[in-house]
């Protein structure tokens, strides 16, 4: 059967995150219930990972098997026709039959944005960002450069999915550059990434930057590798997953 | 009795635009509302101008006189406490009580935001934009420079609200620098505005984009006057009242 690729992107404030749930409103299970409609029979969606409960996406990457009889729907246009206004289909295109989202991904980049204003959140901002007032943003940028590397991240990991193991690789953590006003955006790229990471780095630079915890503490933290130590997860709403990247496999097909 | 002035900050998504109505949801019902609860007294809040249902804001400015008794209140952090989250309060200062929100104005800017990407229109983006798809951009910059100047603005008027003239100056009338990717921001500063005048305006601009009508057009509507040509007004989600000027009686009053 021909594999279709998605890259998609939701704002998660509404959705129960990615996965499917039996009751919950689910970014895949919107998109499973769109490829329904179309194709009038059930199709599974493989994401290229979950995300949590009200975090977004601007290109969460998905693929599915289309029946050979339906390859002709113009998928990108018919999807959107269709599905709720927070999520939407921003390239679809056939690839190789060995392509996986979720096997085949070799790196994602994620962002982060904080709101440092601390006398008002603009509404506009507010599904988007984590208002953390006034931070030292010199203090987090050192000890997120200390992040940066191959280390076993066993303490920026919450429990409940089992991993063979918790090494990682980031090959980038620092604020996004250009950023001005009351704002900051902070770029997670790694080679993959444990439960809530981002949003346990995050918590961490900016309990940094706030000066409750020292850059050596989060040295500590990272090789005593214990999660209990380590300060409060940030929300999800401030987190966005930018990119899923692939080698050549998630080329077109033709 | 003090006065104080306020820069005010809105998503209009879920508000039957700033005036106060009987029933409906508004700005300055809020607003009232919540110096209600904090003065445990009515008071009036003066805008700046009204904005339309849906119309959002970043610099809207209002005033209004608090009861000599109340005014050590904090009040940027007494009103943002108890606002709805889509209202903020960006600046609160006592001023002159010769300063009048919308009688001392100026000038006034306005940022309509256009989404150009036909085949998507990215979720987090959506409540903010308006789709328009592929669009001649160096047309309708074109069209928005002959717009600039002052002239009889009639054409570009809904009628509903009774005004002395409708000549107006726009100073400024082109897209915001900077813009990248699926979105441009055209930016609108004049000496004051008629009903709907901007995204009445916008709805033109989009047009000769479109090639619906030419740049000649736009000047025979502009000297017609005749609003009954004119293309369709821009829907309210794309527009932003970005700021409103005043002179030196903004300025704090101790």
């Amino acid at each position: 059967m021909p594999r279709l690729k998605l890259v998609v992107a939701y704002t998660g404030t509404h959705f129960a995150g990615w996965q499917l749930q039996p009751r919950d409103r689910t970014v895949q299970g919107c998109l499973e219930d769109a490829f329904a409609t179309l194709c009038q029979h059930p199709l599974r969606v493989h994401g290229a990972g979950r995300t949590d409960s009200g975090v977004h996406a601007v290109g969460q990457v998905c693929h599915c098997d289309i029946p050979p009889e339906k390859n002709h729907i113009p998928w990108q246009k018919a999807l959107n026709a269709i599905l709720p206004k927070d999520i939407a289909v921003c390239e679809a295109a056939y690839v190789r039959d060995d392509f996986h989202a979720r096997f085949s991904a070799q790196a994602k980049e994620y962002a982060y944005t904080i709101w440092t204003e601390p006398r008002y959140v603009l509404p506009q901002r507010r599904p988007l960002v984590w208002s953390v007032g006034r931070v030292d943003e010199h203090k987090m940028a050192v000890a997120a450069r200390m992040l940066t590397g191959t280390f076993d991240f066993a303490a920026f990991q919450n429990t409940g999915t089992p991993v063979s193991h918790t090494v990682r690789t980031v090959y980038h953590l620092a604020p996004e550059p250009g950023a001005a006003g009351n704002e900051s955006t902070w770029l997670f790229h790694a080679d993959g990434f444990l439960k809530q990471m981002v949003r346990n780095i995050m918590g961490c630079l900016v309990a940094v930057g706030r000066n409750k915890i020292s850059v050596d503490e989060v040295k500590i933290l990272l090789e005593g590798q214990k999660r209990e130590m380590a300060p409060a997860t940030a929300p999800p709403q401030g987190l966005c997953l930018r990119k899923v990247k692939y080698g050549e496999l998630a080329g077109p097909d033709h």
